[in-house]
């Protein structure tokens, strides 16, 4: 057979699995694609479509190997201290630049941070965003809230209240959301809910879709609309992306610390519960809904999986994702001057601006 | 050092670089991350989040390695005939499933299907759609094409006309667009423009986009609504999920026959000129665009790119991503029962009812 006879087959087999006829496979490669796909090791350098600022930030990517889940709570204890310290620092920075302020509050026995930008713009004069930190459940609790809080406050200039809720290992659920909607409760006497935007990043906004499960269960008001930032939205199984964009992550991998840190958060309770997983919610009569992630992002897969249940639920639901950025790339604070920065602002601000009273 | 302090500085760096704060990360190790983020092999099984359809499709994949370019323009005939003759064999079958019709007339000199659903929904009466089909820009030509149009005539009941358009290798750039220009400057004299939809997915998308730029440009109707489905939008540069997804796509890779028939079809024309990569392209003016791709999709970059200029340009444009689908699965007219399929009908049902006139 000549080379161009070899080439011709291989080509047309190649391409018509690629465009419209489905591939049906020799025995034994069915077998073995039963298991799974294989990827291929491989280096992939930085995207290029996306800002200098954004490709400095991914060329100094070094992504560790996933790291095991601490044993005894006081590993967990010290872990958490010493990340929220870490934190912490890194929000006085956001704080430094922004000109943001904060004060330190408790309201219905809850610590919150309210945070009020160098400028309040006129559309957000008389209403609050509550703000439900990340950090895997258990990290990023006290002032290390406040580098997402100062983000949103200074980028869209809005008061923020962030909620330093309960966390394990001391606290699974449900002490986390009991303690945002007890701040939910108190923030709704004073202000408008339908002005009133609640959001989340990550664990964050897995507490925030949960809170919203709960309070329209109880029949109370829910915010007139949210943000779910690259949200864990199951935490019973593991969803694609975890495994298809390994490596590409600084968050690491699904297995060990972070498997650990949602065990410790469900406690009792079965991960597939929509208060843990609100991927398998009934989501009806959820407010707007907008969903931020990446295509380098671990929780690519959580992030358009809830945005196909909440729309397939009548729910408004908007998705942006951002090429090349991996999870919570779009709130680095110290990138406050890149171009996807700005952008997801815009997208919030108008967002917000169209479905808030 | 006890284990559980290494255990402890080791989560602690791992978290820290995922949760907030930036990795700096030592010299070597910056070299290196300079030439990229490695990605280890790995196999990864039928995603979670989808139907069983769906998985069906996925366990029963096999993506093989990048083929070659065709090298003379005898070979690419050969392969564009066996393609196109495999795809009509589907295509014949969608139209037996769907109940779906064509005749075959001639448009201002350009062959076009017109496509008949067994039922006209009452909405669309007075009205059709275009389709540009896909397939890089050489394949699928001839019935080939009727896949699509068909899967959108029966989905959302509607009449569709199908341009089969000068293709490589004999007809690189213009020949494509200006068929499709030719053929909706007829269109418009028997609809009104801003009740006509353009569609089209891959190659079809990017002709879509490239159509519009230059109806715009000569001052001419633009179509009310369009959808570019997973969409070729930049033949200039590699975008990132070609590189990161390697290997659960059957579309197979950019290098090889793709990179081939992206350079056909450009012939003398520079790859970024926005005709051909319109993710460069000024936008301002287009009409409502709905984007679809897959996260296995290897023009998810590609796609959510377009998605964010054309947001940045203030197009309406709406982004569904289908997890564990790869490129243009939502079309696969076998899975016509398939959840996706329905849920992708909706959308774009919606979303055309919302903006055609």
């Amino acid at each position: 057979m000549k080379h161009s006879s070899v080439l011709k087959i291989a080509l047309t087999t190649a391409l018509i699995a690629a465009i419209s006829v489905p591939a049906f496979a020799t025995q034994s490669a069915a077998d073995l694609a039963a298991e799974g796909l294989p990827m291929a090791a491989r280096t992939v350098p930085v995207p290029i479509g996306i800002s200098p600022q954004m490709q400095a930030l991914i060329e100094s990517r070094v992504v560790s190997e996933t790291m095991p889940a601490a044993e005894t709570v006081e590993e967990w204890l010290a872990v958490q201290a010493q990340l929220d310290a870490a934190n912490a620092q890194a929000a006085e920075m956001m704080l430094a630049k922004s000109g943001a302020t904060y004060s330190t509050e408790e309201i219905a026995g809850v610590t919150i941070y309210r945070v009020t930008p160098a400028e309040v713009k006129p559309r957000w004069a008389d209403t609050v965003f509550v703000h439900v930190h990340g950090g895997a459940f258990v990290f990023n609790g006290g002032k290390a809230a406040l580098n997402e809080a100062v983000w949103m406050a200074h980028g869209l200039g809005v008061e923020v209240i962030s909620v330093d809720y309960r966390r394990p290992p001391l606290h699974p659920f449900p002490a986390a959301t009991d303690d945002v909607i007890a701040v939910w409760n108190n923030v709704i006497q004073q202000y408008d809910p339908a002005k009133v935007a609640m959001f989340g990043t990550s664990a964050g906004g897995n507490l925030t879709l949960s809170t919203l499960l709960q309070l329209r269960d109880a029949g109370l008001p829910l915010p007139g609309a949210i943000m779910a930032g690259t949200p864990a939205t199951d935490l019973a199984e593991v969803s694609d992306s975890w495994l298809t964009l390994k490596g590409l992550d600084p968050l690491g991998g699904h297995d060990g610390a972070i498997e650990g840190t949602f065990a410790l958060y469900a406690g009792d309770t079965d991960a597939a519960d929509p208060r843990l997983s609100p991927v398998y919610g009934d989501l009806d009569g959820l407010p707007p809904s907008i969903l931020l992630t990446g295509t380098r992002d671990l929780l690519l897969s959580d992030t358009v999986r809830m945005h196909r249940v909440l729309r397939d639920a009548g729910v408004t639901a908007d998705l942006h994702v951002y090429d090349g950025q991996s999870h919570g790339d779009y709130i680095a604070g110290y990138l406050i001057d890149a171009p996807e920065t700005k952008d997801a602002w815009r997208e919030l601000n108008a967002f917000f601006d169209l479905h808030l009273n």
